[in-house]
C-alpha cells in the first residue's frame, strides 16, 4: 500500500507541481488543478487517456467536467493523504494535457 | 435554440424522470442523478458512451466522477433552465446505464 509522503519528498514533489498549476486543497491532504481545453471533445479525450492510466495504476482521480473544463482533485484515500501515486498521476495528467 | 419546457411538458417529462431516480436541483432549474456502477471501468465506459451522444446532441452534462460513482446535473445554459435537450439526454443516460 502507498504511504503518505514524508516532509522531504512532499516538499520536493509539491514545489514542482505547484509550478505547473496544482494547489493544495483547503482542509484535506490533497491537491487540485483546473484543466481547460479547446472543446468538449478535447477535454473528454484527455479524460479518456487519463482514465486508462488511472485504471492501470489502480489509482483514480476525483474529477468533474463541464464542457471544456475539468477540475481534478488527487489524494490517496487508503493512506489518508498524498502519496507518490498522486504525484505520479498529477505529472502524467500534465504531460497528457500538453 | 432549445426553449424552456412549458408547464405541461415539464410535468409530464419530470414525472417520468423522477420515477427513474432524477431529482430537481435546489435553487436551479436543473435535474440531478447519481449513477453507481460496479467498477471505475464500468463508470467511465458509461461516461464515454454518454460523451459521444452528448457531443452529437451538442448538449453536455455537468458531471463528476469518483471511482465507480458519477453525479450528473443537466440543464440548458443557453435557455437558462430545463429544455427538451435535458429530458432527451437524461433518458439516454438511463438507457445506457441499464
Amino acid at each position: 500500500m502507498a504511504e503518505k509522503l514524508n516532509d522531504i519528498t512532499r516538499k520536493e514533489a509539491l514545489d514542482g507541481l505547484i509550478k505547473s498549476g496544482w494547489s493544495p486543497v483547503d482542509g484535506r491532504d490533497a491537491i487540485q488543478k483546473q484543466f481547460k481545453f479547446k472543446s468538449f471533445v478535447r477535454a473528454f479525450g484527455w479524460m479518456s487517456s487519463v482514465a486508462i492510466i488511472a485504471e492501470k495504476m489502480n489509482h483514480h482521480p476525483e474529477w468533474s467536467n463541464v464542457y471544456a473544463t475539468v477540475n481534478v482533485v488527487l489524494t490517496t484515500h487508503d493512506a489518508g493523504g498524498l502519496t507518490d501515486l498522486d504525484v505520479t498521476l498529477a505529472r502524467k495528467m500534465d504531460a497528457l494535457a500538453q
